[in-house]
């Protein structure tokens, strides 16, 4: 059979990564699909050509992206370009020219994912994206497939890698955010513009995927809720430790009565599950369903070789479906375009979680009671309260609470009248908490 | 489109979860699948119709299992009576008659595999058998798809339930194996006869089947060297938590440049590797790919609900490929049958791994001395080596070493030259080592 012929745009971290793995795996790569699998044509601004092992095996490489995606030649594109344009653009093209796409872009999924997955059904090709979330783990093709028996209840991620190292290295060190982020900038974990990482953006994008497959929902990027891990604090982190917690940012998606809850934010986690112990740059999503129970998938969540496995699995798996019914293939979002579901995604005042607290109260005696009292008042359980010894010479000490789960409205007014207390200074830090109990 | 009309074999634990799932979440599936699944003919020859949920829903329940096979009606056909015989005959005569399977019969699949897969080729139809493996965790979907474009190094996999439950126990409450084996059988997590689980022929039927899809090898089950738990000593589990390591029954295959080895025995790895962490009941197989690096898949392996989600995922696979080419779909040992390898398997004196030893030296001055003098002649490593303080009146002293990898026949020397020494009173205990480092 003669190969598959490809067409690659961009030759940078991932697009270098995924010549590498196709032409070094080639041989066994072509065992596996029946067929062999060749790059025709590649497109790349600019590229190291000393960088990339492979780069040889390449037919032409020129600068024009959509000479690719036009290329009669080319059966599949690849997108690692990333962002929004013009990938948007060249995907869209790609499927109108019939070609099969394959991407690692989760902005671009999560954001126009439901207009690219239509052009896609109505052409009759395929856009496959395992790539887009925990880099090379096959959370896509586990959740998609692997569990296509289960009502899936919820799901909850590491989804990004640059979070978990910093969160890790403060734990581990005792160290300030600040700090630890000056180092994964220098170590290159994190960019220059550490944004898209610190404040949940990226990870936001990935969970977005995992909710619409998880649940059969449109993809819904603006409805996910989104909190940062950049105003954690080195004590946080000791004290969640000392109540035997970990403190990891986690994309949860979770489906209850009364709707969906997407959210991405710190969160505490009990520090025997298996999850709180994926450590510095790793990935894990813990997936419920309701036959399987809790099923975990860990590995590394970015990277070039890494990425590149998944986008080579995806090139496979299209190889494999090209001649299947267009009506038999694995649906984008798991579920037939047909049969996606308005299940409304609940405001974050409505989701249901437990919290840690802490706040600085001033050091005298009936604070502990007041603070107790407002919760109790609006019907919020405390499961452990703690008074931090003061040093020498403090005027206040943090008071640490976990809370029972409740509504997050509830909580919002509950910390307004505790920050209205006199004997309470500043802010009060809230810091989400799941048991992930399978 | 017509709903695919499927005949069961088999209503005990499985059968009856694989009934349950199919019928409670039947609305769901259709939606992923994009047609029904409906069960029309099941055979048993004894079950318990009030312990299964949507028995109801099947239209016709008798006891012969051939009559489900040789039913035109039925297209896919679903094994779960488990066991070699008559489930061979059963499966090959379904394949005879143009139907596809789906089975979680590993002990099936390790011995008969060959054939059975041979059979299905000739005949254009499919055998699926996630659920073989490890439960409902997608390791097979994971390694034969999701890592389509990597190299595999090597498997490590928790994959018996029984065993890592004992050893989880032993651990944590520092009992002994007999006593705990007993309160396993108590709460039916143990069989009455528990050979298959603790002597590790389970693990050795899953891994054998584990290693022809990462390596592209036929199944070997003769090859697969089978040590069990049931030597397992409470104070080794308790030594091994002392240096840093923790006691876990693994299956290891692993592609060294002589051939591959293929091995299911007790283990010792570092605490804080995350399958060291993996507890219970619950399986979990890590891979090391050369692209992703280390991947790992945690859940059930066992169970009534957890099996029958891996043999719904299955089902909903085989209804996807129905109409696709039958050489482009996914080949049953995840390579082309054409393309497999006649890789030899290492005879167990060639393999290398790191080593525990433990014996009983006599309390006298000299013979760690004579000890170290046997390993070091043999050209082995000591990592380390620890002596521990005899209790009153004691003539002998455990003494415990690591050391570093050497060939497993080198040990056996130097093991039987340390047994001959007069200062050293019965068998040495050698329990093998990896770090399982990424």
């Amino acid at each position: 059979m003669t190969p598959v012929k490809i067409g690659l745009l961009g030759l940078g971290t991932v697009g270098g990564g995924t010549v590498t793995v196709l032409t070094r795996n080639a041989a066994e790569i072509a065992r596996r699909a029946g067929r062999g699998i060749r790059i025709v044509h590649a497109a790349a601004r600019e590229y190291d050509p000393a960088a990339i092992a492979g780069l040889d095996q390449i037919d032409h490489i020129g600068q024009d992206a959509f000479a690719v995606v036009d290329d009669p030649e080319v059966a599949i594109v690849i997108e690692l370009i990333g962002g929004y344009s013009p990938a948007r653009e060249l995907v869209l093209r790609a499927i109108a020219n019939g070609k099969h796409v394959v991407t690692a872009n989760k902005a671009l999924i999560a954001m126009h994912g439901n207009e690219i997955f239509a052009a896609a059904q109505e052409r009759g090709v395929m856009v496959a994206f395992e790539a887009a979330v925990a880099g090379g783990v096959p959370i896509i093709k586990a959740l998609r497939e692997g569990l296509a028996g289960n009502h899936i209840e919820w799901v909850a991620g590491i989804i990004n890698g640059t979070g978990n190292f910093i969160l890790t290295e403060m734990r581990d060190k005792g160290r300030d955010f600040a700090d630890v982020l000056a180092e994964a900038q220098a170590l290159g974990y994190a960019e220059a513009d550490p944004t898209f990482d610190v404040e949940g953006i990226d990870a936001a994008h990935k969970l977005t995927i995992l909710a619409a497959i998880a649940f059969g929902i449109p993809l819904q990027f603006d409805k996910t809720f989104t909190e940062g891990i950049s105003r954690i604090e080195a004590q946080d982190v000791a004290f969640a430790e000392e109540l035997g917690y970990r403190i990891k940012h986690l994309g949860i998606a979770r489906r209850v009565s009364a709707g969906i809850e997407m959210r991405v934010h710190p969160t505490l986690i009990p520090h025997r599950r298996l999850i709180a112990n994926v450590d510095g740059v790793m990935n894990a999503v813990l997936v419920k369903g309701d036959a399987v129970g809790p099923t975990l998938y860990y590995g590394a969540g970015a990277g070039s070789l890494p990425t590149a496995s998944a986008v080579v699995a995806d090139v496979v798996d299209v190889v494999r479906a090209l001649t299947t019914d267009p009506n038999n293939r694995v649906p984008h979002l798991a579920f037939q375009p047909s049969e996606l579901a308005d299940t409304p995604v609940l405001p974050m005042s409505e989701i249901e979680t437990a919290y840690y607290l802490r706040l600085s109260a001033r050091d005298k005696p009936g604070v502990m009671a007041q603070v107790a009292g407002i919760l109790g008042d609006l019907g919020i359980s405390i499961e452990a309260i703690k008074q931090k010894e003061p040093g020498e010479g403090d005027t206040h000490v943090p008071l640490i609470m976990l809370t029972h789960r409740v509504r997050e409205g509830l909580m919002d007014e509950a910390i307004a009248r505790i920050e209205a207390l006199d004997a309470v200074s500043g802010d009060v830090v809230r810091i989400r908490m799941e048991t992930l109990a399978g």
